[in-house]
């Protein structure tokens, strides 16, 4: 590795996370985006309309140039992309299998309540990074705002029809129990992200950032933590589509 | 409209094809572009491992790009993107319904019959553009030298594979057939693609292109040309993937 991977963030913590973490996260990131890739560029193949097959397409390209960028550092650092992403290689398919969709609406709220989950786990153990790749996969994720954007097709048609509103308000619940339980398979199986979170609590203590988990905290505190703050963003984004959470 | 859509490539020539019949093309190659980047992406999705995946989504990227190009070029002529795409919607439809791929390998080569025929029906109507629009298109549609790469994905698999390789032989050539008859669709319906192909013969037989059709010919001359040219491409595109045509 050509580069010192991280800069401690106080002189009084010390890092749990190793560069192999540091790596390890960006490989789940860009496994993640090329999977929201995949999801978006078949929903929008099969939407109903051109116009929204022309918007989610548009949103899925831009996913996939958030996954060029994550690779792309990662080869900065000196890590293989492709068995980085290889190591993640079917994490979502036992979460696909127990939310088989019924419709086509179910499957693009899938796709972006599972993508917004993700990105929010992301975050949060970003917090864990050195200092340069967190900026990185914050801006990655932040850009993110526009993914906003596609939510708009499920936000007119829920507006427009309360039948469907009420079905997708129900599937959202569904579906945000499913990615909980992914999180919490990743937290088992993937030391390096526990260790990240171990990190990003550390840094977080220090910054007295409120609500946030003690460092010395247990990782079943840590894990609580997490799912109190990606359940509290899956509240905030079905309200953005005028869905009940 | 801002520019003069269309110089005359010679003074003796008379065109036929309109400055509408110029943006309708384009509107054509924008809706196929993205047609076909729904297809790539999805085949992407499902693909057997996550090299495939990975080479087919960043090949789909590509041709998402492609079509931004267009929308962006029919917007500078003045004219609306999203209706002259409208104007092709579903123009496909026909020609998948007639030819559903029963396996994985099937629905990829679909792909890339079915855009390398677009692709070369484009580039031969292309010729009777204006210079500017003409640069533009086939500049795009050139780029497509690197869509070869993702034909590697089926060349390796019939390489290894004998029996996939006949299947894939035999079904390359269900494929051409229901492409052509899409094209004389096309060509029936679409009266502006047909000034342009004239414009286009009339181009070539000034230029002394040897096989060009002459400008004299009729519509079903001309007809029979374009299904020899796009023929004879169907055959080198089958060679280079290892398959009998």
């Amino acid at each position: 590795m050509s580069e010192p991977l991280h800069h401690d963030l106080s002189a009084g913590t010390e890092r749990l996370a190793t560069d192999r973490d540091v790596i390890g996260l960006l490989g789940l990131i860009a496994y993640t985006e090329l999977a929201t890739f995949g999801r978006l560029a078949t929903d929008a193949a099969n939407a109903p309309t051109l116009a929204q097959r022309h918007q989610l397409s548009r949103h899925a390209g831009r996913m996939l140039a958030r996954h060029e960028l994550v690779l792309e550092r990662i080869a900065d650092l000196g890590g293989d992309p492709e068995a980085e992403m290889g190591a993640f290689d079917g994490i979502f398919d036992d979460f696909e299998s127990r939310t088989p969709s019924s419709t086509w609406w179910e499957g693009v709220l899938k796709g972006y309540v599972g993508h917004g989950v993700a990105d929010d786990f992301c975050r949060l153990a970003a917090d864990g990074l050195d200092d340069r790749s967190r900026d990185l996969v914050l801006a990655i994720l932040s850009d993110g705002v526009d993914s906003e954007r596609s939510a708009t097709v499920i936000a007119d048609a829920a507006a427009a029809d309360p039948v469907l509103a009420s079905r997708l308000a129900l599937w959202g619940r569904r579906l945000v129990g499913e990615a909980l339980g992914l999180v919490q398979s990743l937290l088992a199986e993937r030391e390096g992200l526990s260790r990240l979170l171990a990190d990003g609590a550390g840094h977080r203590t220090e910054a007295g950032t409120p609500g946030s988990a003690d460092v010395t905290g247990t990782a079943a505190d840590r894990q609580a933590w997490v799912f109190s703050q990606l359940t509290a963003e899956h509240t905030r984004r079905m309200g953005r589509l005028g869905l009940a959470a």
